[in-house]
């Protein structure tokens, strides 16, 4: 007999769960996917680079379409909406949104049966609770339809000025794509510098280097109120460090878990507010009910808490191994240990485990080594400056973070560092990996290989 | 009360050793090192770049010379060659050669005590032992001395066709180098595909990369003399499969462990001609007697094997090993894993752990996957295609071996793979790794864990 599963969410877990499932299964499982946008299966990640027109157009961004999901027998309903989820009935209260643009509390509502019930709903970005926050011209980008408003907004407004609030990765590749459009930008952040992914003496190559493509960039700055024109557009961005005009306000100040359909419905969620699952992406304690994606939390492996990381890569996985299990089989989410890299102009940003902050937060004692390397054999063309931070435990030597920020050929090396710090690799270890050395991929020493040899002797030497 | 270290051989890993022991120990230590060449601490693995004109000048490629040895308390001795070693009066023989070009087997001897001997000989070409093999205008490419010879061959002779004998790293990267120069180039290898060191299907991207450069390609080609002129100098290569004219001839043949010295004194040899060292790099059932570099075996940590990898990233590590240990510290050198990236004009070429064949030497019954993929999200300017293949143990899933070759940004990722290697991982749970993702970086699936993905559903399928 047919199982029946409703999906809530069609971008890159609901749809891969749904797939991966319905692959295994076939006809054993109905499969119905709810969508309260316009796009499936797409790359939110690639939106600032669209916006900057380095991807020419959205259909780039899809990785499969509607009607490619409905040829593998996926009952795809898109602007439909989950507005409720009756778990004793088990059921799903749907609103039918109308064409794009529609008031989404208008359309009509019908419910939808489940034996299963995914979830993958998704984050959505942090809006800080200050007057003027919901005026027009204040975007987020989140989803293709933001990055389509982005896009209507750019042309039918001309803007000169943007502010960006948030110095985070989503905040950066939007200056610099609104740079690349010729605006000029301003990024206001609360943090000591941008990128607070990172440790602050790393987080300042990113700030010269922002202020090299010519961003204003407004440091230790908290928003206070947004201002609007007469026609209710945003006009200028408040904060304690002085006002800035802006033609267009971007929101990057971070995601968070989108739950509350799931939280109403009483389903559990953390400390970050995402959902919380086992393994195999099961919600706990809700027979039948699973989550993966944005709007789920995962174990940190370094720390062993609860951490909330919205990336593509997590949700592709996390729905992959959802819909595996799903569909009969076996197959697990260990966890993540917060692997992150990005780009501002040539400047390539990564990291990987705790910075020192979150040492503290969860108890690490540690030190730290930074080194100056290249990323090529210092004689060889094209070689170009990277810098490798490591964060270590005191005494046991054990590699808790990294972060690496350079020109070309630097953020990848952090791979590297994530699956040693994936198998508790002490930098000892790490300073006797075999890695691949050739004059035009890196010195002798890897800049790697460098930076733990040198925390290797600072554990010795017990500082 | 301070004891005598003799040091032979000046490169990477000799004069790593000299100065790592001499800072840990300083006065309390004597050390002296001899070198029968002309330079000291350089990048051998530059020469190709530095023949092609990559690299202006000699000194680039000398980390260290020899008056800043000097300067650090170590007496080195150059263009003096260790003739004999006398285990039981613990004295190395010694001969000062003349300046450059003088005939080796003249100058003065003398004897030199020590407590403690390094041998760090490094490796030599391997010559096919053919008629004429040893004719002028056959070269090596081991030392900066073949450099020199190479570069006043080129300027004096003014060659216009090079064969090249033996496909493998070093042979391509000369290839490239005299293409760079003008010159027109024949490879001729008796391997059925270019780079041994690959699984033939993945040899064959090389082999095409190479056609694609103009390089002419002999594959399961037998070299079988090497005619002369009436002058002496090379005159053509002889093969089983025709004559290829030639100005220059060079030995891309591999090296093989410089060792006749040790072993004419007794010290142990392992199946593949090198020294057999410990943890530390001491030799086995030699009291006081260490070695390092492209003259010992290692340990390969994936089958158990010893194996003679030269490397220079290999013969700095243990280098630094040995001198820490000598220095009367703790440092070990735990084996390799075959790690070894190249660069043939835009392709890169990525290998560790066991190929197919080694495989199957070792005894290990395995799977293999291969997958395209690209180097950045598809969508994102400048992505490259890569093919990755992984070599898999059947039934446990452990990872043995993988193989990478694509364009730009390609190869590096290969340094994932060993250290999953390293921490024998099985391709379950490499799958599950958090790498770096961003569009300018990776598809969202990183090759690798595709790949990796793959692998497992093969494993589980049994196949």
């Amino acid at each position: 007999m047919s199982e029946r599963v409703v999906v809530i969410g069609a971008d890159a877990a609901g749809m891969s769960a749904a797939s991966q499932a319905k692959r295994m299964r076939g006809d054993d499982l109905e499969v119905t996917v709810l969508e309260r946008g316009s796009h499936t299966s797409y790359s939110a990640c690639g939106i600032p680079y669209w916006i900057a027109g380095d991807v020419g157009s959205v259909d780039d961004l899809v990785a499969r379409t509607a009607e490619e999901h409905r040829a593998n027998g996926i009952d795809l309903r898109m602007r439909n909406e989950a507005v409720g989820i009756d778990m004793d009935r088990r059921e799903v209260e749907v609103r039918e949104l109308d064409g794009s643009g529609a008031d989404s509390s208008r359309g009509s509502t019908y419910r939808l049966g489940f034996d299963h019930l995914v979830i993958a709903t998704g984050a959505r970005p942090r809006r800080p609770e200050v007057p003027g926050i919901d005026a027009d011209g204040v975007l987020g980008v989140q989803t293709l339809d933001d990055g389509e408003r982005f896009l209507d907004a750019l042309q039918s407004r001309r803007p000169q000025r943007a502010v960006v609030v948030g110095g985070g990765y989503i905040g950066i590749e939007m200056a610099e794509a609104m740079v690349t459009r010729g605006l000029s930008v301003t990024v206001v952040t609360r943090s000591p510098e941008p990128m607070a992914t990172l440790d602050p003496d790393m987080g300042r190559q990113v700030h010269e280097a922002m202020e090299g493509m010519g961003i204003d960039v407004r440091t230790g700055a908290v928003i206070e109120a947004v201002e609007t024109s007469a026609d209710g557009w945003a006009r200028a961005v408040v904060t304690d460090a002085g006002e800035f005009a802006a033609d267009l306000v971007v929101l990057g100040t971070g995601v968070s878990p989108e739950t509350e359909l799931a939280s109403s419905a009483g389903l559990p969620v953390g400390r970050w507010g995402g959902l919380v699952t086992d393994l195999q992406m099961r919600v706990f304690d809700a027979e039948g009910v699973w989550a993966a994606g944005d709007c789920v939390e995962s174990i940190d492996l370094v720390s062993g808490n609860r951490v909330h990381v919205a990336l593509g890569t997590h949700a592709n996985k996390q729905g992959r191994v959802l819909g595996t299990n799903l569909g009969g089989g076996y197959a697990t989410f260990p966890g993540v240990v917060g692997t992150a890299v990005s780009k501002v102009c040539e400047l390539e940003i990564a990291r990987t485990g705790l910075k020192e902050k979150d040492c503290d937060a969860v108890g690490f004692a540690y030190l730290t080594v930074r080194v100056d390397s290249t990323t090529r054999a210092g004689y060889y063309p094209g070689a170009q400056p990277v810098t490798v931070k490591l964060v270590v435990e005191q005494r046991t030597g054990r590699l808790l973070g990294a972060q690496i920020v350079g020109r070309e050929g630097s953020a990848k090396r952090i791979d590297t560092l994530a699956v040693a710090l994936w198998n508790h690799m002490t930098v000892e270890e790490i300073s006797a990996l075999d890695l691949g050395y050739a004059p035009p991929f890196s010195p002798v020493w890897d800049p790697v290989l460098i930076a733990a040899r040198k925390a290797a002797d600072k554990v010795r030497a017990g500082s």
